[in-house]
């Protein structure tokens, strides 16, 4: 049988999972609108990035109450910490999403410019970076969260490569200079996003496993 | 008289200032290091580095178990969350570092550049913002606090001076397309800086006035 206290944390979870989604969501949103040369596709980002914050808000001060009135032990007090460094996770996920679509505005009023490059499959491998790990804290499974700090690794090379082929396009096309750096700067808010959901993974890791692999090589 | 569980938050507290000693150094350790074109200023940021992430894990552990053991309420409670937060920033803060020293070596195989603009600047603002915020903490002042969030702008805005420079020095020189990117983003890495610091002063404001200002105009 549920308990009441049970009841509390599956709200909780719920809280923090329309806030993954609405994370999620926003990239997606953000990207659409880089690809399509169109700022329609992010119309909605401020809104969704005011309902996160409101969403971060709302989770912190439901932790702080649990916290102190349920005095939780063991594996509930470790899930209502890790709910609180996800969420602020989420937030920051959220955060990126806007600068993306803040860079793509500047971008938007540049002439067309060159194939996105991985750009798009950045963006692909980081929003599903971010749901693996969201589903692995839900179904506590230690297993699937591994396969995200994984993932981290090959967006990064994908930054790397978006960095350099954009350098040699400044020195061919220096008027392009500031369209290639803004595709730059989105890259780098992709591998940002992939490393927030790198922090959620190790996170689910130590909720499950009891163990600390943030700084460890053992991954 | 002090109790136990006093000596156990003041330790507590004790080790989250040596952690943020550790993190300021890094900032002027790897700007000294870009200012003078000269590694030998950086070469102990990834030992320091290490170090930041072993006071994180250990700032954590002992949360924890305050958590678990003592079940602290009221101000106690929201002093050990916020300071779990803050480790979280500063643990990110010593990682921007680490790019910043990363950057610089880059740019050190690059012939000299023009002068550094507005960075040591920034890096400078960034660094008293972090060790201001820190010491709101420790004494518990808001109004020292709200001294940090309002410098978040300034810094803001140097940046968009450094980038505006740089955009049209890789027009006019395409040729050190590298050395402006790398400066760029050295300069996104002191925004960063300054945003962790305007992190850990908004925790501070909620841990004294227990008014959430994160996400609020009222600054």
């Amino acid at each position: 049988m549920k308990t009441h206290f049970d009841g509390e944390l599956d709200l909780f979870k719920d809280r923090l999972l329309v806030m993954a989604a609405k994370a999620e969501t926003m990239i997606q949103k953000s990207i659409t609108a880089l690809q399509d040369r169109n700022q329609e596709a992010a119309i909605s980002i401020p809104e969704m990035e005011a309902q996160v914050n409101q969403l971060q808000v709302e989770i912190d001060d439901r932790a702080f109450k649990l916290l102190a009135l349920r005095q939780p032990m063991a594996h509930d007090l470790r899930f209502i910490i890790a709910a609180m460094k996800i969420s602020s996770d989420l937030e920051r996920i959220a955060d990126e999403a806007v600068n993306i679509t803040e860079d793509t505005a500047v971008l938007l009023n540049s002439p067309p410019w060159h194939p996105m490059m991985d750009i798009p499959r950045m963006a692909e491998i980081s929003g599903e970076m971010v749901r693996d790990a969201l589903e692995a804290f839900v179904d506590s499974n230690a297993t699937k969260a591994r396969t995200v700090l994984s993932r981290d690794d090959q967006v990064d090379a994908l930054k790397d490569q978006v960095i350099r082929v954009m350098l040699t396009y400044m020195i061919s096309e220096p008027q392009k200079s500031e369209v290639a750096l803004e595709l730059i700067l989105i890259a780098r808010s992709l591998e940002r996003i992939a490393d927030h959901a790198t922090n959620i993974a190790e996170d689910v890791v130590y909720l499950v496993e009891g163990k600390d692999v943030r700084h460890h090589a053992e991954r």
